[in-house]
């Protein structure tokens, strides 16, 4: 059955994100929606931000192309550029190595809904955040800046 | 500038499909918002159906994963397990190589709005339509079954 049964899917929460990080994402869940119809070439998570959550601390992958596709709700989409507010249906791409760190913030007083693709190239990616000491890659693991 | 100016982007229309298969997808148009943002690791487009407009003929791919959100109004997904209604929220997967011909049909009075992601290797992929006589390949474009 190609549609997803998104009710029975397993709704995640938690982060490897080093402390005090990870406490900005405690309001975020998330069901693997591409995974549970067997896709490999991409991920894609549906993704529920209660109000006050992040999506992310501020990021951006060396190796891996990522979307954002607004479900429901509204999220401030925050980048070097300054902040954009998202809506339903509103979209956002950032391309694998534009070192333009960004995330999603519910500053809301309901849920922000969305979907988020990406490859995933773990062997290849890097990940920057530029807020803070933190830094990711698969032989590192999060750690503090190299 | 993360978020894609929908609203700048052209509006695509047409097939390359053979005569009469494309009279089906006449009343389907579609934007390239990941390409828009240069992102080159899978494809996403916005697509809207108008009443009575396909999404394709019914295919599969053998090498492509792909996946659809619905954003807005109702479409029939009709593949080889049945027909399912997609309203807005709803998720559907079609995975590389699984050969469920699978395509969205819009039997509403109102247009159908979704976003259809995929990956494109077209030199690996053959695309299959197993209600007609048609088929895809990079080296023999659109042909009647081989």
């Amino acid at each position: 059955m190609p549609k997803v049964d998104i009710a029975a899917l397993p709704v995640n929460t938690g982060s490897g994100y080093l402390p005090p990080y990870r406490d900005a994402v405690a309001g975020r869940s998330w069901r693997a929606v591409a995974a549970a119809g067997g896709l490999t070439q991409f991920g894609a998570n549906l993704v529920t931000l209660a109000p006050g959550g992040w999506s992310s601390q501020r990021h951006w992958h060396t190796a891996e192309d990522e979307m954002v596709v607004m479900l429901s709700g509204v999220a401030v989409l925050v980048e070097d550029g300054g902040e954009t507010l998202l809506h339903a249906g509103d979209i956002a791409t950032f391309k694998a190595g534009e070192p333009n760190g960004h995330h999603l913030q519910n500053r809301s007083p309901a849920p922000a809904v969305f979907v988020a693709i990406g490859t995933d190239f773990p062997a290849a990616d890097q990940c920057h955040y530029p807020d803070i000491d933190m830094f990711w890659s698969e032989s590192t693991g999060f750690t503090a800046k190299p």
